[in-house]
């Protein structure tokens, strides 16, 4: 334990050296929604490879093919490493990634995106803190091991993937290919690739809801229709749509299909008492929001309404009027389309079954000459680890000596399916570490990360190591 | 009476020379709502006036000025003309629009089409009927009197505009400055700017439906939010717009908002007697859907639905998810559309008040803390002429004259706002004189007009100057 103030004394020391890591990988547009813009993608792979190089690491870059729906778009590579190989000691799989969401000037950036820009012990740049911080954390606190002369007490594992942003294209595939090769010996997972709760308190997340996309396709006519000629002759596909949409969910946010409440897991005492501890508060729902429009007025009832309960949210509709000004159409066929976050114990295609029986039952209802087809696009599942597992415990350890306060243990209301994809290819405890906080903007304009969360930040993850060696 | 088969068969001689004068026109693509074709559109007014000139009019260009919402883009000219000068012959005047909508051989044309093509007796081409046929029919018809040797009955004041594809955008404020100077001794109006009911018989039209368009927009949160992070937090706003859209129609067509219904002119028998004489056929109807998706199945009801009792449809969503993809975005403010199809004895105001007060008060039932604000975008009024006036009797019976049956009294479900204008300006009858057939796909791929329609058109053109000069 002595030697952890000696690791934080060298990570203060080698800031500057910090922040101009990241500065270079925020230099790096490395966005994997734009294939122009893929060649960057692959410059910061070679960059981390290079940076991962230099504190010994051995480095193999995994080809996963083209692009899904592209004719000539190799994927990036995902970047596998391997910091040490002591059979003494413990593996931590490591996983981040290191591409980012697009940005550009004109998007309303107060400062050049692709530049890290420091004011006021803030970092400002696209990928700050969505995933470059995280990703170049691991390696600043590897460097103040090494040069502080302090044995790294694990084995590290690193997978870094370049197309986080843009569906994990190959992930899951490449999990499959190497949970018996590159990942074979991991003990425990780390991923630091989300956010504390609020703005003050950091967090250690150990759960995250699931994700089903649904969509209702009504379609009637050959082609869109003139409504001064068909209006009042012919049964109009939206119509029907707006019907079964609002049998959806009411306005206070009920899901209104029978038997998805039925699955939800129910609140225990133990969980009950947990949410008064956690620092959050409905000012800061509405300060994210911009607005009033907070569903409930207390605390506990908006972080389970978060994470605990299941949502509907209406994304909007494909092949209706949807510019500005006054088309009078009639759309010949639309595409409407929500989806439902999903909780412990709802299970995927069960909630499939109550979703499309209750629409094509109300379909039945309308009594219409359309055509009304539901159908579930995509779903990944809810994931839900144990905070009391050691991976946590020694995580919570390290939060406490860097930051001398208990972490919240929350849980995230999105999905972040790599977390379920390796605990159920390895089988093993997944922890999530977040090192930004709940106002950096990670899919926003003005991406930031605040000085104090990159650099204690780091410290967190060199304690973490410390700690889990020894929990484990 | 004699001089009509004179008139006839020179139009039946000229047929070629007709045929080549449509074709000089279609190939001028005058697309109106596309900027960068702004001088084709002005190359169509001059080859216009040309022709007009050749037949001894006086041509005068009225420039209203720069199009609304650009900067430095000219309006085409409205070509103003008169032929004929005699004080002993009433004046009709005659509108029709020299503009085309947007066409392009990769939206699916079998045909380039800005060439006219001729086959199997029909004549393909942007702009071959709606509305250079008709514009280009007058000039036919006038050529032919004129070589036939047949004095002119009537004198004709010309008004041809090149913005109706987009809006008539300064017309409304030519007609108010001209009624009383170009327009002022005009005894009725005939325009040729819409189409049979079916695709054999032909039609007089004497009603069109109103349009008035209306949006809600409900607003909550500052900006457009995660569903992961905020969905079962956050009201939204799209969950109210869909009740609030279910709460207009039901899937039948009926109107739900009160007060609507009540001020629809009760159906008297005369009326109610009228439908079973006119050539429709429900058939027809699902042939121009393409699909069997009518609400109504019997004739009668579907041209009342057609044409005398108002429709509401819902064309879309502003700000909302809308293309294809499963994005899971909460949308922060929508902006839903909808319009009525409006008819005797509706008033526009008090729809308005109507509608408005109707969803503010299904708004409040709602409970939500979004904003939801409801409003008209625009309104054009319902317009009902009179059928035994003598300016229909005088189209009557040019129509018996030219095709050997009586018309068909018609009715448009759409709006052709000039008509009304007209109307109002010049406190005139207004006859809609329709030349091309209900299948001729006006905005459509493939829009065509049949060439007996385009001949035998013509010579009804002639026709009704012949006979509205003795009945007028």
């Amino acid at each position: 334990m002595s030697e952890l103030p000696k690791l934080f004394s060298k990570i203060d020391e080698l800031k500057p050296v910090f922040i101009d890591r990241l500065s270079k990988a925020v230099a790096i547009p490395s966005v994997s929604a734009e294939p122009e813009r893929r060649p960057k993608v692959v410059e910061m792979a070679n960059y981390l490879s290079e940076e991962l190089k230099k504190l010994g690491t051995i480095v193999e870059f995994r080809h996963m093919g083209k692009q899904d729906g592209f004719e000539d778009l190799q994927l990036p590579p995902i970047v596998l490493g391997k910091l040490g190989n002591d059979p003494a000691k413990k593996n931590i799989l490591i996983y981040g990634h290191y591409d980012v969401q697009p940005a550009a000037l004109e998007d309303g950036w107060a400062t050049e995106p692709f530049e890290l820009v420091e004011k006021d012990d803030v970092l400002y740049g696209r990928g700050s803190t969505d995933d470059k911080g995280p990703v170049i954390g691991w390696i600043n606190t590897l460097q103040a091991y090494q040069e502080a002369g302090i044995d790294i007490p694990v084995n590290l594992i690193f997978c870094f993937e370049g197309m986080e942003e843009y569906g994990s294209d190959g992930l899951d595939e490449l999990i499959e290919i190497e949970k018996d090769k590159w990942f074979k010996d991991t003990d425990a997972v780390c991923i630091s690739d989300n956010y504390w709760l609020g703005t003050t308190h950091p967090a250690l997340t150990y759960g995250l809801r699931g994700v089903s996309y649904y969509q209702i396709t009504v379609s009637g006519p050959g082609a869109d229709l003139h409504s001064g000629v068909f209006g009042g002759t012919a049964a109009e596909p939206m119509t029907d749509l707006v019907h079964l949409f609002s049998k959806l969910v009411t306005s206070d946010g009920t899901i209104q299909i029978p038997g998805v409440m039925d699955m939800v897991a129910p609140v225990t005492e133990e969980e009950d008492a947990l949410y008064e501890k956690i620092h959050f508060s409905v000012e800061e729902l509405q300060n994210a929001l911009g607005s009033k429009t907070n569903l409930f007025d207390d605390k506990k009832r908006t972080l389970m309404g978060r994470w605990r309960y299941p949502s509907l949210s209406i994304h909007g509709v494909e092949g209706a009027f949807s510019t500005t000004g006054a088309k009078t159409v009639i759309p010949a066929k639309v595409k409407g389309k929500f989806s439902i976050r999903t909780v412990p114990n709802i299970e995927m295609d069960q909630l499939d079954r109550c979703v499309i029986d209750y629409i094509d039952q109300e379909a039945k209802k309308l009594n219409t000459k359309n055509t009304v087809k539901a159908e579930c696009l995509h779903a990944g599942n809810w994931w839900l680890s144990s905070p009391n597992h050691p991976n946590y415990v020694a995580a919570a350890k390290a939060t406490k000596e860097v930051w001398n306060v208990e972490p919240d243990y929350t849980r995230e209301g999105g999905s972040i399916p790599v977390a379920l994809s390796f605990e159920k290819a390895l089988n093993k405890n997944v922890l999530l570490l977040p090192m930004g906080r709940g106002d950096d903007g990670a899919h926003s304009i003005n991406e930031k990360l605040n000085v104090p969360n990159y650099i204690q930040g780091s410290k967190t993850l060199g304690a973490y190591l410390f700690y889990v060696a020894a929990e484990l």
